[in-house]
């Protein structure tokens, strides 16, 4: 793991820490900006391109908010762990963390499917996930606080052609998070699945999958969803009291149709 | 209907209206009050006991906030659509709507399910919602805006012994509602079905369905669901913008099991 | 209620006896062939239509079966009870009842759908059952034993635009069969939900909806699902054993296209 | 992968083919010898225990069928794509394929549950489908039939604690069925996903699993399923024609709960 835990950044006592893992440009970074500006440190961390990652804790200590940056591939072993051992040591206790490696690779036949693709998009999709949890909610337990949000796809709860990797990743993705659930909820432990079904304004990965054309074209359709929206739901999320919360939910554009209305929203790119 | 439309409520020009039909002790009066304090004119409704109703009006008045109070009986023919058009003609424009009626009447065996008490269920668990929707979003279409919040049990999503009347009428709820977002949703309007997974502090309902004691063990166990944390929640949910909004969620107390991992909780209190 | 129990039906000792309340062209004249085929006595029961009635249990008694007519509205009070009690005192116990009253009335908006049509929607489509299951599950509980298969549609686990009035009859039928397995499973009655999830080759409904043109193209497009293969399912299921009983199960043409993964089968027709 | 395709077996001309990976004393045991004295020459596959295989492969010789044993360990490579090829080019197509590894290992918490555990319950609950599937379905495409039986488990519908590696192994199991499905069906080829919603009368993995005593009581209980009633499910849904197929059936003991009712049934063993 490389990591630069940023000795220098402005930590304050008791400010609560926030992992985002998958903070790239979409989502994950959208929502470490909420929790930043909400009062957090928030720990941003993503697989490569070290100079996004800077620019982005950057971005968000010029606004006076509290981050760090680290690079970690959640494919390899002790990755995760590490980090989190690190955090809690030099950072904080993690009071909130948000697991975002999406699996999609777009659509792939059954044949053009490879050994290789299946096992990487369960390392990232499932086992990662599974890896965060039994790190860290443990600890969590201890302190009888502590929020796990899990960010999820249409292929959690629906199947699709050209989707067997990335499905079979995201359905043992939300079972492990009931059996998560079911397991911490009376702990004190929340745990949510986030369904989010539909296309995301995130240029780094949806963008990339489906070029500057198609990409264009989806924004003007108004059906993306907008990774700033969604953060201010992970907030709610985070922020609702023991006797009321949610374990599930789902979250598209009003201009959209949910996935129970609609075919492959991959196969209508 | 009997109402009393408040010809001297603080009406102010360009306050949002919201309407809470079953506003009683429970979620309906929690939601009120949070919209109230919001800045809505809320309007809330309940089938009787004039003055449990005109106390709520007069508290959140009391606080510097606007609400009417309606008494309706959903169970009547024109009762609804009456009442409806008189807050949009003498209030102003209903921007979010609230269907809080309750179809819970206890565990009752197929043997002791009457004609009568099956079809009293689907008039306010299922067939109130259809005449509160037909009433209402067609003028919410003209507006090209509106929120239809509707509170829903576990019983929508899983039938149990003694639940035949309660179940047929969720299950109906919870489909129409999918219907409505199918139709509504792409034209700016956001329905919600909300998954109330426990019981609810609510003195009104379930306090009286289970008597004092049960009632007040059930309280110290910390299972109920606080209906002022969920009226946090419906704020957030009626605040989502367009480009990220749910359908569906589920709420309940952090030491209550979901309805998947679990029996009946009516058969457990 | 006009009944015609046909005195000189070769009725048979022990002969265990099958209702199929909906018995018109479709799934439920197939399914009464198959279980007069298989030793079964069938009373065979539509809304209206004598001759076609009389015709079809002429052909089963030709066959060598046993077979009677009724003719009963559903959504009159009284007619379902008397049915069944006159079958039980004149005919015999019935073993297995299928349930098989659509509700489908095609693609109606919210703004189209009538008051009345939403009752009569649930009237068939969930009180109906309900009326039968108070009925007769009461006297197979007596006898320990008995099947009721009850047909159902997409509707039951998806709403769709212009199918208010459907889905929510069919969602309320979807629990309310929840409802009674939990009930009555352990007392030796056996509930099936079956999910009839694409069209049928009944011409007397689908074919009436659709007319003759459109009808004729589903045909020859392999996408109908066969009625007589339904019926083989359905034997099937009427006779698990105890210990490997299935409550739900979906149907559809291998050329269709499964509910979670398409659209509206009625927005596509 | 040590196999022995059995060269004196009495392979007969265009004798249909059908595979059982996981052909233990439960589920997998009885649909050999359903198959087999249906007129298949099955292929019986198990991990391990050559003699308990060489046993089941006589017994169906005996009543005069056609049977051949293999062992596969499916964690390791290439092993289940070297037995298809086998059975392919020296018995037979393969017509219907069971997958019937399971992947249960009793109650392990979160802390219990290392990652070689949950990697593994991972290589034979999801990826060995995975496996099977990519191998052999297109084989059944260019014949333009085929049958796809996967043995399921209430862990692929619901999460529960202590089964945070089954669940996400099934709950991927269940998804991938879905997309095999999407991909496949209108090819002609069959998939079905069987939730087996309940402990099984199986002495090779529930019986050791529960030790002999609480097995007994089990068996007692009448709570069990029975494998040769599964079978005979699992036969009757590899015949239904293409005009009426299933997708996903649920299979219990009527003196069970079914999982939406009840509480994890390990929990309650």
């Amino acid at each position: 793991m490389t990591s630069h835990p940023d000795d220098d950044s402005p930590k304050k006592k008791n400010t609560p820490v926030a992992l985002i893992v998958g903070a790239g440009a979409g989502i994950g970074g959208a929502v470490a900006e909420r929790f930043a500006s909400g009062g957090y440190h928030v720990c941003l961390c993503r697989r490569s391109n070290a100079s996004a990652l800077q620019d982005a804790v950057t971005k968000i200590r010029a606004a006076g908010a509290c981050a760090s940056g680290f690079l970690m591939d959640a494919s390899k072993p002790d990755t995760m762990e590490d980090m989190i051992a690190e955090i809690e040591s030099t950072i904080g206790p993690i009071q909130v963390a948000v697991y975002n490696l999406g699996a999609q690779i777009g659509h792939k036949s059954l044949v053009e499917t490879s050994h290789k693709t299946f096992e990487l998009g369960w390392r990232l999709g499932t086992f990662g996930l599974f890896r965060l949890a039994k790190c860290l909610l443990p600890r969590m337990v201890q302190r009888h606080n502590g929020t796990l949000l899990v960010t999820s796809a249409t292929a959690a709860v629906r199947g699709n052609p050209g989707q067997h990797s990335h499905a079979a990743a995201m359905g043992g993705r939300r079972l492990l998070c009931q059996s998560l659930n079911a397991e911490y909820a009376h702990e004190g432990i929340h745990v949510v699945h986030i369904v989010v079904d539909g296309p995301v304004l995130a240029p780094d990965t949806l963008g990339k999958m489906l070029g500057p054309q198609k990409f264009a074209a989806l924004q003007s359709s108004r059906l993306l969803i907008d990774p700033k929206a969604v953060a201010e739901t992970y907030w709610h999320l985070a922020h609702q009291p023991p006797s009321a919360r949610t374990f599930e939910l789902d979250l598209r554009s009003q201009q959209d149709v949910p996935w129970w209305n609609s075919i492959s929203a991959i196969s209508k790119l």
